[in-house]
């Protein structure tokens, strides 16, 4: 079928086609159904690859090398192991590693609350004690960030996503202008939920600012730093490598986890951070908690080993996924494209694929899509308070579906998109 | 032998008997030693107990009851059966249990900084908007309670303990009167470091209060609920009964964990509130965390079950436990107790011995120790900002050492304890 695109068709032929697309949306809606692309989460068939994890030899969990017992206080940072595996991953020294729980936004919250109430290295006072503040949100990006930044009362900048990553020169006028702005959310690569890596060029240029505050941060979340599923696998720059250039290495926090490596529900994170500041957040940490768990550390070490092993272990989470963003993507290429009335990235990795369609069409979109069965993020999450200023842009997450129930669902949104175009357009007309 | 109470010895006395004392310690200081009794940390055997938990059926770790994925992401406050296994023990619902990370800790510091930050049910602004506040801190009690509040700067009140618990008139006194007094640090059983479980009327006491500010809270921190180790088993009051009659269920946080019955660098910790508190906390910690370790929840169900499972478990602590409690004391008995220069506690279950000995020695006699080999937790640790206004309280930490060097420790201990009253008593002559 040769489809012309919307934006060609004059009143008449956007009528006949409203009329139907709404006959083959109306005839998806009668017979029930209950689809989930709403969230960002492996499916079951990922985390089986980790079971081998929770067979591992106790014997060999409950001592470090160095002899430490796990099962016991001590350690509050985390193992020497684990630390080392981590900083192979992401090529630093392992004492530039602290190990946190299962959750690496516990660990961008405490960042905050702490910076907030206690201040953090080479900082005057509290962030807390300075007023009204503001912190940088490339958009679209990802909810939980900005909900953090929000629950404590900043200012939320959108900063605009370009194919390379964050509008710099809009960053570097901030930052370099505003001794209010306290820091910035980074998703750098696979970028949530645009699937972009930040260039090379827009790592330097963040690792080259020249912050108007003392006690500003770049909030750098790799969540996606091993999470290719292509042939072709984005390369990020270190951020450290690039700090080191320009004596800047105390601006950035890094943040990892192996929330999509191994278990979502029982991994292990990390906050990577310069000597500086891991030295600062060691003691303020110190008073925070015993520490976290060490034998789940232990497990993690020893099934996954080093790096490579991390490598190999993501190969078989690609070979679960790519199917599946092959599925939406070609849908979206046969049934969206010829339209004319959306765009969206060929993410190598991460979870998402943000479709960006007609402006004002992304929340009657999801609305069509929840009223037929099938459950998406709400249309402006990714933007701060969940508003989308242009209301187009919808995350689609095609991991967690079975490849069946996702054909299905991708079929509906299609549907769905079309006639939520169509609707904008002929009412325009 | 027959020993003559130090207080009763004259001048020539005590010097003979000073000099007596120096021989036997410098003797002991001849031989090379590496003794330490300062750590409330389990033994290693104690930690051998939980090691089937290593071992058990991955298959039954991965799906709740209800067939919530434990490897996902979801349940952010933890699954339904580790809230039940809590919320039995503790005696109260479910529902009014969350549960946390690997350290008990961590949940009280984060009550706190939430608290500063956002504020807590029912309170009109976040207590960090409020200027200088006051924290109740009975004393001797847990170092790492008030380094919490140290940290963020409040003043620290001492409050004496009494046989019963906190001195409740002046803590009534402090708490109604004066609305920058926001919370009391407890541990009402067995209480850190002086065992002592607070009485029927000291809980009702608590209960009972109408504080002058809207947003205070009593951190009760049952660490040791299930750890008593001798053949009588002290019974603490449910605090929340008690409110329950006072319609003052929203002034309690409640915390406990299995640190001390399973692992210390692996357990469950938990918060314990009213439906009241847990509706605003779990909205808090949504913003905060994806959620804790939920197979981690999992195992500690499978392997303690219920209560019962708990306390049968908690039996195998003790019959290690008891024996060093019993060394600890019966060397005080013999050596001490007949020289009027020093009192202790006799707990039945917890981690501690207090020991008071004259005003003025403690850190004198912990210094003795450590020269001569000895590590003690460091005199003025349980006050805070670790400073025993009377010098006196040291703080004895049984379980650790295995039982050979733990004799060998107690019995250097008495040789610095009878020293340090010595060279006092001689000063003062």
């Amino acid at each position: 079928m040769l489809m012309k695109s919307y934006l060609d068709m004059n009143k008449a032929e956007l009528a006949q086609e409203l009329s139907a697309v709404r006959g083959q949306y109306e005839a998806l809606c009668a017979v029930p159904r209950k689809l989930d692309m709403s969230r960002g989460k492996p499916n079951p068939s990922q985390l089986d690859l980790s079971m081998p994890m929770l067979s591992l030899d106790p014997a060999g969990l409950s001592h470090t090398a160095g002899g430490a017992d796990t099962r016991n206080y001590g350690q509050p940072t985390g193992i020497d192991e684990c630390k080392a595996l981590f900083a192979e991953l992401l090529g630093v020294e392992p004492s530039n590693v602290i190990v946190g729980g299962q959750s690496s936004l516990n660990l961008m919250y405490d960042s905050v609350a702490r910076a907030l109430l206690l201040g953090v290295y080479g900082g005057k006072k509290p962030w807390g004690q300075q007023g009204q503040l503001k912190f940088l949100c490339p958009v679209p990006g990802y909810d939980r960030h900005f909900a953090v930044t929000a629950e404590f009362g900043f200012e939320l900048v959108n900063i605009p996503m370009l194919p390379t990553g964050p509008d710099m020169a809009l960053v570097k006028k901030y930052v370099e202008s505003d001794p209010t702005v306290k820091g910035i959310w980074c998703v750098p690569k696979y970028s949530n939920p645009s699937g972009i890596t930040y260039s090379d060029e827009t790592v330097r240029a963040f690792a080259a600012l020249k912050p108007a505050a003392d006690d500003f941060r770049i909030f750098w979340d790799n969540a996606y730093c091993v999470h290719g599923f292509d042939d072709e696998d984005d390369e990020l720059l270190n951020i450290f490598d690039a700090c080191r250039e320009q004596g800047s290495q105390d601006m950035v926090y890094e943040f990892a986890s192996t929330s999509k490596i191994t278990f979502g529900g029982a991994g292990v994170s990390v906050l990577v951070a310069s000597e500086n500041n891991i030295k600062h957040i060691t003691r303020q940490m110190g008073v925070q908690t015993i520490g976290h768990d060490k034998i789940n550390q232990m497990r993690h070490v020893q099934f996954l080993k080093n790096a490579a092993g991390v490598r190999e272990h993501m190969k078989k989470h690609a070979a679960i996924v790519r199917p599946k963003f092959q599925c939406v993507l070609r849908a979206l290429d046969e049934q969206i494209a010829p339209l004319g009335i959306a765009k969206w990235n060929r993410p190598h990795g991460g979870y998402f694929v943000a479709y960006e369609g007609l402006p004002g069409t992304a929340s009657r979109c999801v609305a069509l899509c929840k009223q037929a069965g099938l459950v998406l993020t709400p249309a402006g999450a990714p933007f701060p308070h969940g508003k989308d200023p242009q209301d187009n842009v919808i995350r689609i997450a095609p991991t967690f579906p079975d490849l069946p129930e996702l054909e299905a669902a991708v079929e509906l949104f299609c549907v769905a998109a079309r006639l939520a175009a169509l609707e904008k357009l002929s009412a325009e007309k």
